[in-house]
């Protein structure tokens, strides 16, 4: 189980000594805000250099947008373009579409190319255009280049930055190139060695390197047992192998094997958040909305999947419709059969989530496929003759009708034996059918197990009592 | 939205130059049944040396008890303990309960403390007393004292192998101790500073280490700007900051600020996952079930669940139950109450699953809280008008009864805003009681719904057709 939250908005992180910033909370929000109100351009800067850049992005993100825009204004030139890459997508778009050009192609100077990547994505054409004309030679090819690759793929994710070396270097050879190196990456874990044709051939972490003979040549320190990755290949295999493998830092190749660019833990890591973040959304019927989403945008973004349980919950409606007159004659039926559906519909999301966790995090294979579908039956059958038993009493003791305990006591049975099957089949047949075994996945199986219990509990109820 | 997962079982990933293990595929997990079969040693060894530790826990997990006791049993003293530590819990527990102690001695002697704490965490008192006696005496101090700490929090989380240097070296200094020492720690990617009476003044990354000349002082290249964790903090805290700040390393230190250990961003990659993984369990009413439990365990464990379900349930069976007569004179009114219900069931989900996952990754906070509660209250009545309308009028037709249609579009738009609001004041509340805001929120929302749903319904029509 989880541990209880101290406090909100970070606060309760770092605050030893040499934590210098205290993350964001309320004051500070009052304090920026008191400046910017005032309109003091020094105090502003003041209170925003003590911050964290992602601090500032939530900060950003929490006030209204006429705040954030007087704070933007305000702060001018000075603004941090690291704070852009932490925003989200919506406040991220909303303040790069205001920035003056210069102000932007400064903010942009000091990222690394993968950084420059995400923003320049959402920019409109004319736009990303002036600001790609505006970074030098170098960059510019880099960010293009990356631009290039679909969304959500190795491509994307990677930076271009990367340190190699020949296997043929010493120790001391590396060190030294490293030393007159003007410029080296922020995040930079291993050296990657290349053949000539700049195929990576092995890896040597920094500790490595660090701890070795200056003598020492590359080839016998280098890893080559390490992992790659093709440009083309999912962020969510990334993920998947970074978290598995431990990984830190993984090469990523082009179709011909040759070194591309470099993706570390640290991407890996915001890709993993993304991706379970989303089997999270899907599985409950919303999209990728954002905290600080308009009402408009959310309304509709969440009405597209109410039209979906809509429709289900029509079709539950007309299963029910087909049975009115022995609702009419047994009007006790009506207050019980949500009981039935909603079991039914409660085991199913719990068998669901299992399995579409189990899928996401290829736990759930071809290997055991059999034995965790049979065992969810099993489970079901197992569950639905408890809640039976329990219902069926209680029922029947309610309404003095052994008959009608009878009715509710099958018809749960039957439910949970087809809200287990569903829950796992469902999903892993939208994984065969290409697509993603969370999405709407929960949509299906609670129609499967509304239909169905409310038609074998009005169906037998009709046998039976009729 | 997410691309399409390939394959299962983490084929798609590595199949390129340098990735000479192809991680877990069917053939493999047969060809290594197949050699425990014939109980041929060297050729289960053969096969199991290919692969990563991570893939050879993957297949232990998948196949049945008996195969898994066989295999384990034919690899005997070649056991690898990294295979232990990526199990999970219960196929963990079950095999280390078995194996010989000479077998565990020899298979932990390789792992670093932070993985032998893990195991040793689960096992049962007298097999961890004698376990540790095995240890040598720096590790089992380490252990011992990791093992102090609760379950959950940094100090646990954190490796007490640490590479620590007085501020007054120099580059030199610092890369010949490196050299010179014989065992460094597996992830090690900061040099953490400390003054006299251990405490962490700065750190300084193996890049800057690397890239500074021989002469300068470690003082001048620290970065004094670094987040420290206390032991007793979460480990949500702690993934959430790794997440938020885009740390790699941070000292651990104790009650007294002294330095305890180090944690690294794959051990809050993980807490991460397994914080996030929580989160969509606790909101679908799954406990911390594994793949590979037995039925009995998961029936028992999702039956707890399902009681307060059923309790939710009954109460919302006894509101209908009190407009027994309305149903009976208007029989339709049976096929649409589940509709209303359902509408604002999956309303106050969407809004919970939003309203949960920003309160853990601290997006919703006192600065914004009014904002966004207000917001969910509209978007409520911005969809229950829309739905009103659409199923108002098709009731109405269908029923060839306005009043009917009139009934239902009025209890949506109810039902929606009381969605709305409990969706995200379900969760706040929670969490300002300390309580996990995703635990039983789900049941809390949809019981709410359903009362109200049902209450309004039944209510109005009561009113208007009676």
């Amino acid at each position: 189980m989880s541990e209880t939250v101290e406090e909100t908005a970070g606060a309760t992180v770092a605050r030893d000594a040499g934590s210098h910033d205290d993350g964001l909370n309320r004051e500070t929000v009052e304090r920026v805000l008191a400046a910017v109100e005032a309109d003091d351009h020094d105090a502003l800067v003041e209170i925003l250099d003590e911050l964290h850049p992602a601090d500032i992005a939530d900060l950003l993100e929490q006030v209204s947008r006429s705040e954030r825009k007087a704070l933007i204004t305000l702060w001018g030139v000075q603004l941090d373009g690291a704070v852009l890459s932490e925003l989200e997508e919506r406040v991220r778009d909303e303040i790069v579409a205001e920035l003056p050009d210069h102000v932007l192609i400064q903010a942009l100077q000091e990222l690394e190319t993968d950084d420059v990547v995400y923003l320049a994505e959402d920019m409109d054409e004319p736009q990303q255009e002036r600001i790609l004309r505006a970074l030098d030679d170098v960059d510019r090819a880099a960010v293009e280049r990356s631009l290039k690759y679909e969304d959500y793929s190795a491509g994307r994710l990677m930076q271009t930055e990367v340190v190699v070396a020949p296997e043929h270097w010493t120790v001391g050879n590396a060190i030294d190139f490293l030393r007159n190196e003007e410029w080296l990456p922020e995040s930079f874990y291993d050296l990657i060695i290349v053949s000539p044709q700049m195929h990576p051939i092995g890896t040597v972490s920094l500790g490595r390197l660090m701890g070795s003979a200056r003598k020492t040549r590359l080839r016998e320190l280098m890893n080559e047992d390490f992992r790659t990755f093709r440009v083309d290949q999912s962020q969510e295999d990334v993920a998947y192998a970074f978290n598995k493998y431990h990984l830190i830092s993984a090469p990523v190749v082009d179709a011909d094997g040759r070194l591309a660019g470099v993706i570390t833990i640290d991407d890996a890591m915001e890709a993993l958040e993304e991706e379970t973040e989303e089997d999270l959304r899907l599985l409950a019927g919303v999209g990728d909305e954002e905290l600080s989403d308009g009402v408009f945008t959310i309304a509709r973004a969440r009405f597209v999947w109410l039209v979906v349980n809509l429709m289900t919950a029509i079709v539950a409606a007309s299963v029910i419709g087909f049975f009115s007159e022995t609702i009419q004659m047994h009007v006790a039926l009506a207050s019980l059969m949500p009981i039935v559906a909603s079991m039914g519909g409660n085991a199913g999301t719990q068998t669901l989530t299992v399995a579409a966790r189990a899928l996401a995090t290829r736990k759930l294979t071809a290997s055991n496929m059999t034995r965790v579908i049979g065992r969810e039956g099993i489970v079901g059958l197992l569950n639905g003759i408890g809640f039976a038993v329990v219902m069926g009493t209680l029922s029947a003791l309610y309404f003095s009708d052994h008959v009608i305990g009878l009715v509710i006591g099958l018809a749960i049975i039957g439910n949970m034996v087809v809200a287990g099957f569903a829950g796992v089949l469902v999903p892993i047949g939208l994984e065969k059918l290409g697509v993603d075994p969370a999405l709407a996945s929960g949509t299906f199986v609670t129609t499967m197990t509304d239909v169905f219990g409310f038609f074998a509990f009005l169906g037998l109820a009709t046998l039976v009592l009729m």
